[in-house]
């Protein structure tokens, strides 16, 4: 199992075994019951996806007892111009924890980041990063609490705390984090401090309350870059950033690995048409039923395996429902099929939804999230 | 020896051997010959203080012959609020030569840099930045060619090169040139990129003619960046910086080391008073004098290790009494006194006029070199 923020690839088996991460990485679980007790409804809460995190129920906590201020921060590669439903997931979190603590976002668009690692152009990358900006905002923020900030036009705004950093970290303490060689671009040293800034409200003095606690909903890929920034914030006078990471929504191909956006056939996209959902899903998500019909309804469905069910598990927001078509599909009563049938359902309709409102975002409306209000 | 951007030590016997120096940087060397045949008639070059070079007979006839423009780049590093004598040979070689090509000249503060190395604060070395840039524009550059910048407040105004750079060098690269091991913060790792990419008029594309040849008048301790500059220039489609390098103006102490501003009795500081500048002269600058006057008188002193003939050499204009000074004190009818009491006025009136032109100096017109016009 390889887990970094370039790559991700499961155990021998092909599949990621969470609680293993979670001692790999030495942050805290996440569980339904937490959730519960913190009042945190979002089925990405209620149901494990968010399963583990670094003194988020301290940062609650402070929130609630101390009425301390939380921001929200996360960020987006723009390796191409379309983002898929895995990318959606931690931005799904950002509006409902925007919407719970009613705080302001910062959302990075690291375009520096991916014109160094990928063979694009930066005008490609700034650009994508302008497409993938309209496709945050369609999740719904509230352009008067949400700041989109591109790294190549926008990151010296926070030139200090960058240089801070820069004079903190060592090569050493970079190549033990990342695993850099000798052989990496100045660039691939340069940049994670332009990623671990925004992790200090400090960084955006006119924008964000100094005492303002930071509040990381990401994957667990990016977990390296915010273990830092927790090790340093003593030298840059700031509070350790809090996060949670969620499991990645699985690729088509397989429940316990990765959607990834180099590879089209394993994702479905935000831009992709009811057709083409529907030719995806039913063509390549792995299905977790039997091989004849006779099996399935005398075996039944692993419904841990089946990605049409995972799929539904991030989106489908009916509890009740969702539990009725898991126990169908254990005893049989439910075919695979049919639970695809409910998967594209439920995707189409998230997703026009979604195309709808990105329809809606002008360089106009766009211009209220690249500048504070 | 060792010549490094960080440090400059001479050879056991304490002097810089500048021929070897050529011979160890792979650059070429420049001569009074060459200054005559390309009407180069400032005394630094008709003396032969500007000693090497790379590429600038290119430069000179491109301008000449092909009428290719060019322009003019060096820099500061403030790690203090007064710059000394010995900083003033690269601004009045800048000076003499945007008047000899009427050519635009952009000079990077590099309060970045010097934050990261020195035990010094951000603010600092920013407001350091600010008042060398008030004596840098006192040495009477034309606001209408001059642009001054701050890495910390402008860098992001060439984030296209910088980031470019960054995908081109690998750390190898950066290790090989500069000698920076694990322990190299990350910010030492980063800088050299920032200092590099002026040296492409694309850095500048609202400033300067994209097939402007860039001319570095500089100390040769820093050719390590123009070394790579030049390199890697075909990566960024520009054009290979070309440099001149000049001698380091003495310390007191003696006549082939460097000035430096960390130790205060071995440098004349563009501050200092008239009654300072005697004091120094008369009790620190190292004497090529006999022990005692009989002994003068009759062997003679020896010009080329007595500092205060060798700052004749930088600052007074007039030939023919600076060949009577050599002469005399080589016959040992100038006494080392005497060479002083010269020295002590020459510089007394350059500093003083500096200071006139310095104290005119507003914010008001300071802030015309900080943006292009």
């Amino acid at each position: 199992m390889n887990i970094t923020p370039w790559e991700v690839t499961g155990a021998e088996d092909g599949n990621i075994n969470y609680n293993n991460v979670i001692e790999q990485f030495g942050c805290q679980a996440f569980t339904p019951e937490l959730a519960q007790k913190y009042e945190l409804n979002h089925i990405l809460f209620t149901r494990g996806i968010v399963f583990a995190h670094r003194d988020f129920i301290h940062a609650i906590e402070s929130f609630t007892a101390a009425n301390k201020p939380i921001y929200l921060y996360t960020g987006r590669g723009p390796s191409s111009g379309s983002m898929h439903l895995g990318h959606a997931v931690a931005f799904l979190l950002c509006k409902y924890l925007q919407a719970r603590f009613k705080c302001k976002l910062v959302i990075q668009i690291t375009d520096d980041e991916k014109y160094i690692w990928k063979n694009l152009s930066l005008d490609e990358t700034i650009n994508y990063g302008r497409e993938n900006a309209k496709d945050i905002a369609a999740f719904g923020f509230d352009p008067n609490l949400t700041y989109i900030f591109s790294n190549t036009l926008s990151s010296h705004l926070f030139i200090r705390n960058i240089l801070t950093i820069e004079k903190t970290l060592t090569l050493k303490d970079m190549q033990k984090v990342f695993g850099l060689t000798e052989s990496a671009k100045v660039g691939q040293i340069a940049f994670p401090v332009k990623q671990i800034a925004p992790c200090y409200a400090t960084s955006f003095p006119e924008y964000l309350h100094k005492d303002a606690i930071c509040l990381i909903p990401s994957s667990i890929d990016q977990d390296p870059y915010f273990r830092l920034a927790r090790d340093i914030s003593h030298k840059l006078n700031g509070i350790k950033p809090c996060t949670i990471y969620t499991y990645f929504l699985p690729a088509l191909q397989g429940a316990c690995t990765k959607m990834s956006a180099s590879v089209q056939e394993t994702s479905i996209y935000l831009s992709d048409t009811p057709a083409m959902i529907k030719k995806k899903i039913m063509k390549y998500a792995f299905s977790g039923g039997q091989a004849t019909l006779e099996e399935h309804r005398a075996l039944g469905g692993n419904p841990d395996v089946d990605v049409a069910y995972q799929y539904l598990k991030f989106f489908m927001e009916d509890d009740d429902k969702l539990a009725k078509l898991k126990e169908g599909y254990i005893k049989g009563e439910i075919l695979s099929g049919e639970m695809k049938k409910v998967c594209i359902e439920v995707l189409q309709k998230f997703i026009s939804e979604f195309q709808q409102r990105r329809s809606e975002m002008t360089d106009e409306r766009m211009s209220k999230f690249y500048e504070f209000v």
